[in-house]
């Protein structure tokens, strides 16, 4: 008989998102007529912007003439793309990177996840608490979390907290560390790092030849100066770090999917047998054998970003979810709640009131006021007591929920 | 440091088709004029068929309104999509599966490969030889091969040869095996099993509680009768397959991306730990953590295929292709080969002549004749002194490259 992995048994069964989703069914069902404002998953309201949808329109007649239609295309994406990426993402802020350190996917969460192929055993992961919980799931899944304890901690994953005391900044810890994620401007808590802090984590990873993994999804948001866009604006990034980037939250592809995954050719790591091997190699191998590339079309869609229109209209798109996410936070403030977030990111992330338990809270929010968000237990034992709300609703539904909490 | 998966370091640095297209792309430098005929990767050249192209366009607009747009679609797959597949790839066939039974993907290639997330260490696993080399390669770079001997095979991998003696249909083997890749019709060499053959192996599988893991990609080029369409028309296989569908080389989607993965709730494995795990609630956890889904206008695209019109043309394409793959199997036939498949799939499989290797009959067509193929070699250590080529070019160049062999 087969042998499944043992590592999903440690794992809750479902999906954080699953579940909430589950709950708000469940009282949708209940309560026909209550009018349910969502703000709790981060997924973007607006439609695609008219530049986006015009480059679909014409990469799609061009898949239906033979002169023009485009089959298996490189697994590493097209060179139009990624050539556009280093243009707009990179260029610009002084980061030269080459064109095959460029990786196109369909979505950060696809990359975060995968690349926990090209770890071997015996490494100590450190992730910060509270953060996106597909860090944690998907190493717990392939083994590389170690031993589960009896208290459900695991024997080789070293949690960062992330509270009000340190601004929800993790520290570098004490003690060697081999892979580290980081995500700024953070999911959940919408705080980002300074070009400082993240320089502290740049020198702890070269002296203790760790990875950094940095989810840098958000970046668009970053209204303030000071916060890095990109971890590679830090010298000695491009020897120790892999980025992640991703059209999701920046240009409304949440539905459409396609990311960007950087891989410097002189990122490398250890094997048993001697030597290092180069991250970029490898990952161009795991891709190339169990994954094929993002749809054409879809490629055609992310190069209209970086169009002047595109650009213009992701911005107009960006500061809409910002000002959503600055009524929210006043609106809490107002509340007397202590928030945070909601300047450098789309989300807010406020402290529950009265000593409530996440959970609580989201079932207090759903019930006397209709309106969902995320719990923030549901990212890390460092997010009880808190919770998520965020700006991807719709201005109406987002002035809608601000009344409704104010009246 | 960072310890690094060293089972990557048993792979070859190079993915098969990647090293093909060096090849060829070495020679056409040297050789700017060599006007060359690619038969050699299983690539469509028909256009998407126009159901395909008038649904894309109209999900496209859909995604430019605020009304219809889509974000985060579900992990699984839309309802439309998996009801479709229900109805038109199952219910004709008086298979009766469930709607959470069916999984949509971005490809068969990443799902075959992904699916390797899901086992344990300690099984057996048989591979037919030659086969689609994603089965192996995907098994390695997870550590499921387990040690590489001097030989360079590995201890858990048993390979199932697929000779002529055998018209190259893979007997049961005698030892209990634990997971059973098949693929049929077979890629690369285009043979097709019938219901008996299939039959013994689900149950051989029920006898020792082992999985099938069906690849059914090319079923669509099924002409005969007597061959399942799918592995659920025998019973049985409900509780011992998973099976994986594309629209790949159905319709024309190898760079429009989608693909159906089918996971019985009956399917089990078992844990260390005690007791059995369904393979169809890990599957789901997998793709709910590692996946977010198929893109909504790509949904909307595999849906159209089923539309009276969409099968119409799918239809036509297979038919366009199945001639072009009878043409050059009965040019290699006038030219003395011993010949197989092209009836029942679009690949050709033949014997090398006067006892040439795979790669060096590579090399002679190539420079003989400008005309690329597949080495058999490349599928696995029986398909050396055979050779893949394809009916997927277009009828042209497929004519060119007959008239120039018998010229």
């Amino acid at each position: 008989m087969v042998w499944a992995n043992g590592n999903f048994q440690k794992l809750p069964e479902n999906y954080l998102f699953t579940d909430i989703a589950r709950k708000v069914a469940e009282y949708q069902a209940a309560h026909p007529d209550a009018d349910i404002i969502r703000l709790g998953i981060g997924d973007v309201t607006r439609p695609l912007p008219g530049s986006v949808i015009a480059a679909l329109h014409s990469a799609v007649d061009e898949m239906g003439e033979a002169a023009t239609f485009r089959g298996y295309g490189p697994e590493q994406g097209y060179t139009f793309l990624r050539q556009a990426v280093l243009e707009n993402e990179y260029k610009p802020r002084g980061v030269t990177l080459e064109l095959d350190e460029i990786f196109i996917s369909d979505g950060a969460k696809s990359d975060t996840g995968n690349f926990t192929d090209l770890f071997g055993s015996g490494n100590i992961i450190a992730i910060p608490d509270p953060v996106y919980p597909v860090y944690l799931d998907s190493n717990i899944m392939s083994g590389h979390g170690g031993k589960q304890e009896i208290t459900g901690e695991f024997s080789r994953i070293r949690f960062l907290p992330c509270l009000e005391e340190n601004n929800f900044q993790p520290e570098t810890p004490r003690r060697r560390v081999d892979i580290i994620y980081l995500c700024s401007p953070n999911n959940p808590t919408g705080t980002a790092m300074t070009f400082d802090q993240l320089r502290a984590w740049i020198e702890y990873a070269l002296r203790y030849e760790s990875l950094i993994l940095f989810d840098a999804a958000y970046e668009r948001y970053i209204t303030q100066d000071g916060i890095p866009h990109s971890i590679y604006e830090i010298e000695g990034a491009e020897r120790c770090a892999v980025e992640f980037r991703s059209y999701s939250k920046t240009a409304g592809f949440t539905g459409t999917r396609c990311s960007v995954t950087v891989v410097p050719k002189s990122v490398t790591a250890r094997i048993r047998e001697g030597g290092t091997v180069s991250l970029n190699k490898m990952w161009l191998r795991r891709q190339c054998t169990k994954f094929n590339e993002t749809p054409y079309i879809v490629q055609r869609a992310a190069e209209a970003v970086y169009s002047p229109e595109g650009s213009r209209e992701v911005d107009e798109n960006i500061r809409y979810y910002l000002r959503n996410a600055a009524a929210i936070r006043s609106c809490f403030e107002t509340m007397g709640c202590r928030v945070f977030g909601g300047v450098n990111s789309p989300y807010i992330w406020l402290k529950t009131p009265e000593g409530m338990g996440s959970w609580e809270y989201f079932d207090y929010l759903l019930q006397k006021y209709n309106i969902v968000g995320t719990p923030g237990a549901g990212f890390g034992a460092c997010g009880e007591g808190y919770f998520r709300l965020t700006g991807f609703g719709t201005a109406e539904s987002t002035e809608k929920a601000v009344a409704r909490l104010l009246a």
